[in-house]
């Protein structure tokens, strides 16, 4: 028989930013205890998505072995890492364990799915941890922009691994722990079989600021704008919205948080003992009521999302009976997201126009959440495994991140989504292939990426509809054919309605066909299909998504 | 009667980066003579505009008046200088002026939208000057991303304009004449009544570099790649070409331009004797047969565009028989612009995937063509006009460089597009506003940005679509309605097929209809409509874009 071995196997995050969801199983092959880390989710966007809520991974792989899953380690509350768990949870029924406050956010995903939030077990930071089949988990501490992330030490029959989450090494977080080297030092020490590691910002030379860099220059800011200061950020950066707000504080200003997302994080943040000193804050009622040198709000929608509180106010109207007018200032305390340039733009574009002074894309105002490049090279000394694994990343950063690896002269293997390493034999390498694409939230609908129905989607918005309607009886045309367009220009080269010249093209050729054709559904409709394709893109250049309807009577 | 003015009207350009088109007028309110300065277009996205092929101004403002234009001056060869020349100059038929490089491309985009290329006169540089009505205008040289890139100095009755156009400070572009400080004091010296100033860069904080920066660098690069090199960069970055060009030859390869924009570029400034000496070029076929560490690929597509040369290649196959293979190396020497982040990140992460080593983002390897915040102010500075209008840019852009320019003491006014400024009285300001929207081109038809075709093709992306096919006899339901969805989810909550559950449905409620609903064709269309959506929002939960066919039979 076949030996026991130790698998890894990404369905989501090693190939994109985005949805990540992380098995690792020891045993027989096909026959491995399983656990998984994270079950995150991706944003859709108009150009290959249009219409998705969310993107999630394809777990299809779990769910035919769910009876072998032992647990689910959730290593922080960011939308990526614990997005999926309210959806995807009941197809795996797994145990879901998590530190408190991504546990309590875990907790509301699921109950807003309608179940139990008994799934989620509240874990304890290393060196407490989780027996899990033949897994041994604990949650070691460490930076990111969200409190309570956590790197997972993974010990199994053959060896330890390091799951480093996603993080930076800021010994000064603000809020959370910061980067312990010492702790780390501990509890890692010894044989490391695999560092599995964050490469988001690979490509980034220099050593990452701290958190603790901003608080200066964001009290300065606010302490010098003359009227309304508005700022945001992402609702889960619980230390910059601290900062944001104990700046308005020190400079007079009352403080009003606005959008959903960032009063739940704060909530969160507050029950579960992450931060115990948050500003007070006062309700938009009543800072109506405030001079508005007075006031100071901190909004969520730093990526110009269209529902989010910024993209609100940038559309001139009170929203929550609060307004931009000429002379506010609104502070970006974020980066834009690669993809995301277009709707920042538009916010950014709209507060131009009403006269607010927008300061965005400032390095003094914002820091990243991921390790750069010398901070990687310092985790993999740190830790110092037999092998570096990247994670957290598209193609091309897990591609350098091997490089960089290597460059230092350490073993690192490159495994994408579907892609399952055997981590126990002498040395890691890929020996099967899973499938591992992408699932969408469409509406209330799961559907596969490649179900074709955003496909069509997709043809529709480039092409446009034409639908024509054709009653036969008895095998003759009864009328004329009907077509209606859709996304269509309403007139073409010839002048006359792109409809009536399809109609009278369509009813020509009926008026001709030879009965056999006419009795023949495939043929008929082939035929007036490309009847529709030749006299549209004669007229209007464009070939068109066609419909045909065909209704046949009887007399 | 009221007295005679000086306007400047900016139909396209002033709110975007993209289809620049600004309008200069001399006479008595309502009888000015008018020119046109630039006539480019945008390019369109998947969010805002999918399916349209090129955005233009909406000219309807200078088509009514076109027995008062007398001349349109083309600045440079960018696309959104001249790229609309071909399909609106029908509309306005005035001559068109340009520099020999412009006009001569001018001059093509004219032959293929069909019309002869005489419009176009070939310009000589200041002091050559073009009479136009009340205006004489002189093409004053100013480094550029492209050869031949000018400004233009406008007299007028009013006084001096002087129009930036496009540019950068830099004393050595590689091609075409350097930024020369003692002609352009020379030029404009004397009182400047307006400087119309790009805009792009005012938020890049340090002074621009020069194109000869990346000599080095680059050659130092090709000279260390160990097998094939491919290089992109913008088709009409001509210098930069033959940078890269240069480079292959000096580490002793032969170089292959691919992509139809870059060889058109290239063949179009050695024609008109913008270079002289182009490095030696092979063909694809010729390519082929050399071992690929003597090979380097010059190609379209630094912006992932799916169709240039660059996609083509990341697509994996052989392209003109060459193809790309693990060990090359792909430089991308250019910037990613706003908005294209994610065509960029396909194609890299496509190179990765093969094994291909690239090179992007790095500032070694490309410089912007735009003037920075401390060169804008160094423009003013030389000029020294009585007010300075910023051109070019986005509302953001526009308003930043009038504060800079307020900041060191010196008038400016911010005119959008559509907005008519008065710069003949003491004070510039606006006066009238006109239409200035956006114009389409969809497949080979123009429509206007509110027509709501683009409109109802994105509601199709986003919603899908449902067809409803009904047949009454004497207002009576013949037979069962028969539906057809697209882009929608097959089932459902139900676990029933979607078209199955609606036909049920609208069945029932047909079945139940009284004949005076079924009579009404608004008020069945309605009822009809009502059903698919509520059917629709509780299976799927979308609600989908509908049309009703109802056919009606006489028995």
């Amino acid at each position: 028989m076949s030996k026991e071995r130790l698998i890894y196997l990404p369905l989501g995050g090693a190939g994109e930013i985005g949805m990540n969801a992380y098995v690792y199983g020891w045993g027989k092959p096909g026959h491995e205890r399983l656990i998984l880390v994270d079950l995150g989710v991706t944003f859709p966007d108009m150009d290959t998505t249009p219409g998705v809520n969310l993107i999630m991974p394809d777990i299809s792989y779990l769910k035919e072995r769910a009876d072998r899953l032992e647990a689910i380690f959730i290593t922080h509350a960011h939308e990526d890492h614990v997005g999926a768990v309210g959806l995807l949870w009941p197809e795996l029924r797994a145990p879901v364990h998590a530190r408190a406050f991504t546990g309590h956010l875990a907790q509301l995903k699921l109950e807003e799915a309608g179940h139990s939030a008994d799934a989620v077990n509240i874990v304890g930071a290393w060196p407490e941890a989780v027996e899990a089949g033949p897994f041994r988990v604990s949650f070691l501490p460490i930076s990111h922009s969200i409190p309570e992330s956590a790197g997972l030490v993974i010990e199994t029959p053959a060896g330890r691994i390091v799951h480093t989450g996603d993080f930076k090494l800021d010994p000064k977080p603000g809020v959370g722990e910061g980067w312990d080297p010492a702790l780390w030092r501990k509890a890692t020490e010894g044989r490391v079989r695999a560092l599995v590691c964050d490469s988001t910002n690979v490509f980034s030379p220099h050593p990452g600021r701290s958190e603790a860099d901003l608080v200066e220059p964001i009290a300065k800011l606010v302490a010098e704008v003359p009227h309304m200061m508005v700022a945001t950020t992402f609702a889960s950066n619980v230390a910059r919205v601290k900062t944001l707000a104990e700046a308005g504080h020190a400079a007079g200003r009352e403080v009003c948080l606005l959008g959903r997302a960032m009063r739940r994080m704060i909530e969160a943040a507050i029950r579960t003992g992450v931060i115990a000193d948050f500003p007070r804050t006062i309700t938009p009622e009543d800072a109506r009521d405030l001079p508005r040198e007075r006031l100071m709000l901190i909004v969520t929608g730093s990526q110009g999302e269209r529902r989010a509180a910024s993209a609100q106010l940038a559309r001139g109207g009170p929203y929550l009976g609060l307004q931009m007018a000429e002379g506010d200032t609104f502070l970006f305390s974020s980066k834009t997201i690669p993809g995301n340039e277009r709707g920042v733009g538009r916010v950014h574009n709209a507060f131009s126009e009403m006269g607010v002074d927008v300061v965005a894309e400032d390095d003094r105002y914002h820091v990243s959440g991921h390790a750069n490049r010398p901070d990687l090279e310092t985790m993999h000394a740190l830790v110092d495994p037999e092998v570096v694994i990247p994670m957290h990343g598209e193609h091309r950063h897990l591609r350098e991140h091997v490089k960089l690896a290597e460059a230092n002269g350490r073993a690192a293997l490159l495994v994408v989504n579907g892609a399952m390493a055997d981590l126990s034999g002498a040395k890691a390498r890929i020996v099967e292939h899973v499938d591992a694409d992408r699932v969408y939230l469409d509406g209330n609908v799961l559907i596969g990426a490649l179900d074709g129905v955003v496909r069509d989607r997709i043809r529709l918005a480039l092409n446009g509809h034409v639908i024509v309607n054709v009653i036969l009886e008895d095998d003759e045309p009864l009328g004329e054919p009907w077509v209606e367009t859709f996304g269509l220009a309403e007139t073409g080269r010839s002048g006359a309605p792109l409809a009536e010249v399809l109609e009278a093209d369509l009813g020509q050729f009926l008026m001709r066909a030879e009965r056999k054709t006419l009795r023949n559904d495939d043929s008929l409709e082939k035929d007036l299909k490309r009847i529709v394709r030749k006299t549209a893109e004669n007229e209007i250049g464009h070939k068109p998504e066609i419909t045909i309807v065909v209704s046949r009577l009887e007399g």
